[in-house]
């Protein structure tokens, strides 16, 4: 077999898993009780590996948020200080089979979604989505909100998924597919589907009438609910991907603000990465250009499964939020037929005559087309200590893929 | 100033009325205690006048349906008898500022959700929306739907919407058509919504934990749970634009499935019909073309205030029920706008770039261009006794808005 041969048919295979993925949340649990090696004093981030001194503000603050929440430090300077001195150790998501929103900051008493892909028994996790500390923000107000969802809303919730004996996502996504998300920044219906599948059984779970109020208010009315529960199954749709031997299809896409990732199925373990790029987009009203900080985020692990901007042609709804036309939203999405290896039997978009997302980004078609990813996204401040400034759309570095493509032609040989 | 003058002076108060609209559901009642002149062995049925003589099949079958729910008749020859020796008396819900899916009809104990126009204090009313009684199935499953409706889920739904003060739709139905839903036979989005905002206080009044969890299933399950709603939305939204003087606007468009009926602002009480036309669109599996009943149901009321067929175009996901393809689709809500008076500034579409619904169809354009109102419906079988058959789209006959504009041209003069 001739190696693009080989090429092929290893594409071919770890495509077939990705569509084949069968994600099912399974609990909603502490960090600890859950992650591999989530250990004491350890913060995961989104993104590539990083350490303190490279780390961008946003996710600086949002690391030191985490060491307020956890009551390792008792105010910001004393985190910084034990941040900066290595007292906390700083390790990618991804290398925990877990991916966060925006910082992504993941610590031991946060609470996370749990995904179980049922066709593979693979698990993947992620936080829960907010607007504020994930973006940065650090001030009481920002940790209030993670310790209702760790006190109030993530016990409530685990009570009721576990008494359900779990919750299959994968038709719930198609569902919402067919009414305008797209999985990444617009997840408005699958969150509103989700609290009416959990409804029932948060009220008949024998939760504290208060608790059991606060949560279906909760659920009922966060438009970004269900983002933490797209990346966790995305995550888990693909991880059975990774490590296909001589394949060069694309297995996770994620930024820290800093640098830009890739990793590749048939170079398991390695990153490939280049300098952050600007998201073109709209900002919040009193942000200006100059405030926005760089691409960052795991959430571009639902762009990797073929979600995200790849249906964005079937969401126009995100427009409001990210800018561009409708004709420009289609455009996106048949374009990442291009680059990608095959079409989602599943996952359809109405507004294009329901054709399947494209899945399967393949490192060579990227660098023989010059045709990059697209990827909608929240935009975070530069600076530590602000919450959301706005979204847009983002391209990866083409860098990413030449690199990961000469590293694949070093590796694998006719 | 001339009559033209007068006309399009009338037109744009008629559109200003129905625009400024601002529904809110404040009850889920028997229409006995809330329909005015809602008496005893009286049904109202959908579509403009007909008696049981030239009543279609379906219709038929759902009025046997309500003597038997009513317990006026304890089988099916002894309904028929009644209704049609006359014991049965048979109106239009447009008559009682009542509309009904399909055959449409209501008697003293159905229960009906009751919206309150807040912009001019007028109250609508429709009935629950299913799919068996109202297409003239009147089996004994059938008919038990309805008395869930009335026993359980009802009384369950007023005791939240009244501890709540009333919900309000247009925020809703604005949001809900960002999510692909056009308000007419795809209100997935809606219900899903409804549910939401309903489920907390659902949970915290008091209702027995069966009651409880049955309306929380149902609510959170139910695809066409908005449709009642958003049909008593649009009829509360147009009636204030009846009886302005010299409107050639449309106020009403509805089916008996025998004929169809329209209404106009300037022509206050009148009903100009022409025979009912077939719907063109996909039969669920089993039937055939020749089962099909001919159009019929007061759901037109939505295309009334510019919604269903006119909003289309941003609801690509109703193609699987109606047929056709996304760029018709699109298509069919740009033409919309040669018929009608304005643009709406709240109802919009993501896929035409947020443009707003085109509401107020005149008559005067209808006839001038030819081109008459699209409607997307639900298909009944033609004989009583089953439900939903399919889906498609409808255009009413041009001879009702012919009709109507000599009419309008005997009664108007320079």
């Amino acid at each position: 077999m001739s190696l693009k041969e080989r090429i092929n048919a290893a594409n071919d295979e770890a495509f077939r898993r990705i569509v084949a993925a069968d994600p099912v949340l399974v609990d909603v649990a502490p960090a600890s009780e859950v992650i591999p090696g989530m250990r004491d004093r350890l913060i995961l981030h989104s993104g590539p590996p990083v350490d303190w001194e490279h780390m961008c503000g946003a996710q600086r603050g949002a690391a030191i948020g985490m060491c307020l929440f956890e009551g390792w430090a008792s105010h910001p300077q004393e985190a910084e200080r034990m941040l900066s001195s290595g007292a906390i150790a700083l390790e990618p998501n991804h290398h925990h089979s877990a991916v966060g929103p925006m910082a992504g900051t993941i610590s031991r008493n946060m609470w996370v979604w749990v995904v179980r892909n049922q066709a593979f028994g693979n698990l993947a996790f992620c936080r829960q989505v907010e607007s504020f500390q994930q973006f940065g923000d650090y001030s009481g107000d920002a940790l209030g909100a993670l310790v209702q969802w760790r006190d109030v809303w993530g016990p409530a919730l685990r009570a009721a998924v576990l008494r359900m004996g779990g919750i299959p996502l994968k038709p719930l996504i198609a569902r919402a597919m067919q009414m305008g998300d797209e999985m990444h920044n617009r997840v408005v219906a699958s969150s509103s589907l989700f609290a009416n599948a959990v409804a029932p059984m948060l009220a008949d779970c024998g939760l504290p009438r208060e608790q059991l109020l606060s949560t279906l208010y909760y659920t009922g009315n966060h438009p970004f609910l269900f983002l933490g529960l797209s990346m966790a199954a995305a995550k888990a749709s693909v991880d059975p991907a990774r490590g296909v031997e001589a394949s060069t299809v694309v297995t996770a896409m994620a930024r820290n603000g800093t640098e830009f990732g890739i990793q590749v199925s048939g170079l398991e373990g390695e990153w490939f990465t280049a300098p952050a790029p600007r998201v073109e987009g709209l900002l919040l009203p009193g942000w200006k250009e100059e405030d926005a900080g760089l691409d960052m985020g795991d959430s571009a692990i639902t762009e990797t499964v073929g979600w995200g901007g790849f249906v964005i042609g079937g969401a126009p709804g995100i427009l409001r939020f990210t800018g561009g036309t409708a004709e420009q939203a289609l455009a996106f999405s048949r374009d990442m037929r291009t680059i990608t290896t095959g079409i989602s039997p599943d996952y359809l978009m109405p507004a294009l005559d329901f054709a399947g997302a494209a899945v399967g980004i393949d490192i060579r078609k990227v660098v023989r087309t010059n045709l990059v990813p697209v990827i909608d996204t929240a935009i975070a401040h530069r600076s530590a200590g602000h919450g959301i400034i706005g979204g847009g759309i983002v391209r990866p570095p083409l860098a990413c893929f030449t690199r990961a493509l000469e590293r694949f032609s070093e590796r694998y040989r006719d």
